[in-house]
């Protein structure tokens, strides 16, 4: 059975999933989950993921939802998945384990905090707050700068120094 | 060599890491990183994480930061720790990878913004934050909940349904 991505593409968790999926060649069915109609609030989309976020995924009868859990099931999963994303070797995958976690408190809360209380909330019946968003450009802004110093040092064009994602 | 954990009691990834080691067995020499001193803005303490950030470890060669991050890699690199920490199997393994950043955009963000604003902040020389107070409190409440209703659904004591942690 194929592979079922239930996706919204406004999200940035959604897109990664989608986009891993297309350059691995991972054979996937997406699934839309219209956040504008509250589809992810729904009895049925509960089913699938609990937390009634996006993404999820349904893989046979396995159920798994939170993108970096994703990713990762994804690149084990897959056979045609190439060891530089995931890699075997202990010491690597640590280092990438380390930059998905720092993504989740850094990078990614301060942007979504940041588009959420300058753009979005209205989209999604939600006050704007004009405070977090200023809070949250300077994370954003500091993590940025943080990717640039840290996570791009040495020679390497991608995360960690390497030439491949 | 034996492994360097620099933590900060206060923290509460620094006091995951260290009540890793200790249910463990794994043998490890803890070193204080008072961030009432702010010693965890030190160009030393820089050199061993670059986020300026506890906790971190220094394993023979190898640095991490990230206290998820490290603590599967413990689970990994002791031949100690137990399979159910951290299991071997693909599927189990992912639910526990979805747990884990579940962890940091809900209970753990509830939490540490909640205590910061309400309490810490001062001692940090920042400001409280009544508002962001308030919406932390919010997501922790919702998070703990989220943990009976979901992740402690079924017989089992532990999260996942497991009888061990």
């Amino acid at each position: 059975m194929k592979l079922k991505v239930y996706a919204e593409r406004m999200s940035q968790p959604s897109r990664a999933v989608i986009i891993f999926c297309k350059v691995n060649g991972i054979d996937y069915e997406e699934i839309k989950v219209d956040i504008s109609k509250r589809q992810h609030l729904t009895p049925e989309f509960a089913d699938i993921n609990p937390m009634k976020k996006v993404p999820a995924i349904v893989d046979g009868r396995f159920k798994l939802f939170e993108s970096h859990a994703i990713l990762i099931y994804l690149a084990c999963a897959f056979p045609g998945v190439a060891d530089h994303w995931y890699p075997a070797d202990l010491f690597k995958r640590s280092k990438i384990h380390s930059v998905l976690d720092w993504h989740h408190s850094n990078l990614r809360h301060g942007a979504v905090t940041y588009v959420l209380n300058t753009t979005l909330a209205p989209a999604l019946g939600l006050p704007l707050n004009p405070r977090a968003a200023a809070e949250a450009e300077k994370l954003l802004t500091s993590s940025l700068s943080k990717i640039e110093s840290i996570w791009l040092k040495g020679s390497g064009r991608f995360l960690l120094g390497g030439n491949q994602p």
